[in-house]
């Protein structure tokens, strides 16, 4: 089969799309032929962690297609099912943490930048009848990541104030979107006027600019809820708009990872930070339900044909999108 | 009145104790005549805050007595009843953080050094009975920051392991005897071996030295909480001890205010750091109810007559102390 392979040079100079052989599933496993995959933050990350010395991979964590292939002992899936992939491997239920072993496909094992895919079953969910292949096949790393910072982890409720950062990201995209569904009024920064504009579009209730000043833009507004995922770049404005015992949960760090902080302004503010990553089985299927009850769509940035990997990794570098890339599979 | 008065000059340079005029009980207010007062870090900043140009103020936080004149409208306290002080002046219910106009006493307010104080009658609490003037005298301040930090920010529970960096503060042995007596497997560090010494006859598990290598102190123990009250010198070295998912409270920073925050790594650990500082009225009935449940007595370090007010403020700048410094009145 065709597949996206890192091998042999760090970053995207190791990637190649190149035939690579054909995986069978064992127990427990099943076979899922891709129509669709979406691009991450973490596809980037993986091009830095693996070693030019590890074998080849197929990189890739999300993906939507079609069962072609069941391993002994898989009874509630059936070849010819319509299934989106949850990435997350090893984290069943809701908790402080992913237990030992928890890993996200696509390092070490075998992603979905690929005609197959290998995956235990229960890392496969029907596909919502109402999105289409390109949207299921973009969903489940960003989306399962705002439902944790924001639910889990946030507990977001009707009527807060909710700020977020940097709207561009695909996660960002969707914190807007669950955040208005759940009856928060949502403001949101970008450094670019064309993302402010389209948020605002979306549902936002304010877009204000990255670079200017956020006490001023907002109106002296606080916020409850601050779901923070730049980074250095914006972390301390964005600690500065919570309100006294307000809550930050911060999952990326994309501008920088190391920022100043004060310790007495935080405790004065008797202020919580909340770190967050992913999510588990239990909280994508509540995602999934989410969804669907809100019929909330990906908002979709651009897809590419697998061949053109180029252009998209290059799209998502430059942090130019608003919404999420993908790719179209054969 | 004799009173540890500040004015003119910042710092204990400003501190003087002389005649001050008596103070009366308005409606809803009470005065106590005081027996015994106790000293925290507060009034340290106190003196920092308080300007040279401000009028004369009497300073101090926590103190107990016999209740010796009542204002108009205050019906369950009575003339002779013996009370101790809980300062929190405007923050009545537990919540997230105090309201709006919430103050200590002791700044803007005339506070606890002195032979009388007068403040509102929901602020003066029956004394236990089981505890020595000294001691209901001290416990206040220290143990109210401790309650609010340990149980409604760190959510303590028996099992726990709970870390405690730097335990010679009044604050940090009333965490320890709150964990211990919580039923949690308690940890401190200090870089006195004595006080090392004395925190294990208190009942902690293992004290370890501040200035080594706690990963290895601990045997790679992680811990599920971590009240951190040092500040920058140890809030890297405390969070670093957390398990995934582990929570971290900070509610004091005497050991400098700015650190550097790895993002990354703090959400990859999905940690949880929370801010906090003193407590309500309810957390205090509530702080008051658990020591005597569990027959809690303050650690007293020195108590000092009034007049011998530089001694104690030396002791406690240089750290000195394992537990409360207090003073007699008169």
């Amino acid at each position: 089969m065709k597949a996206l392979v890192h091998e042999e040079k760090t970053g995207t100079k190791g990637l190649s799309y190149r035939e690579i052989a054909e995986l069978e599933p064992n127990a427990g496993e099943v076979r899922v032929k891709l129509k669709t995959a979406g691009l991450n933050h973490r596809d980037i990350y993986t091009l830095q962690r693996h070693k030019p010395t590890d074998p080849p991979l197929i990189i890739g964590s999300d993906g939507a297609g079609v069962i072609d292939a069941v391993g002994d002992g898989v009874s509630d899936i059936q070849v010819g099912d319509e299934v989106l992939i949850n990435p997350g491997l090893g984290w069943k239920e809701k908790s402080d943490a992913p237990p030992q072993g928890f890993e996200i496909l696509g390092l070490p094992f075998h992603g979905t930048f690929a005609e197959h895919v290998v995956i235990p079953a229960e890392n496969v969910v029907q596909k919502p009848q109402y999105l289409t292949w390109e949207e299921a096949g973009v969903l489940s790393l960003a989306a399962l990541t705002a439902y944790r910072a924001l639910f889990t982890r946030g507990q977001v409720q009707s009527g807060m104030k909710v700020l977020i950062p940097g709207i561009g990201s695909g996660v960002a995209t969707f914190l807007l979107q669950f955040a208005k569904a759940s009856g928060a009024t949502v403001y949101v920064t970008s450094r670019s006027e064309e993302k402010c504009r389209k948020a605002v579009e979306l549902g936002a209730d304010k877009a204000i600019d990255s670079n200017g000043d956020w006490h001023e833009a907002l109106g002296g507004e606080k916020m409850d809820l601050v779901i923070e995922s730049v980074g250095a770049a914006t972390f301390n404005k964005s600690l500065d708009q919570l309100r006294l015992g307000g809550t930050m949960v911060t999952f990326g760090a994309s501008a920088g990872d190391v920022v100043q902080l004060n310790i007495r302004n935080f405790f004065y503010g008797q202020f919580n930070l909340l770190g967050s990553t992913m999510g588990s089985t239990e909280e994508h299927r509540e995602m999934v339900q989410f969804i669907e009850k809100h019929q909330i769509r990906p908002i979709m940035d651009h897809m590419y044909p697998l061949s053109q990997f180029e252009q998209a990794f290059e799209r998502m570098e430059k942090a130019a999108q608003l919404g999420k890339i993908g790719f179209h599979i054969r």
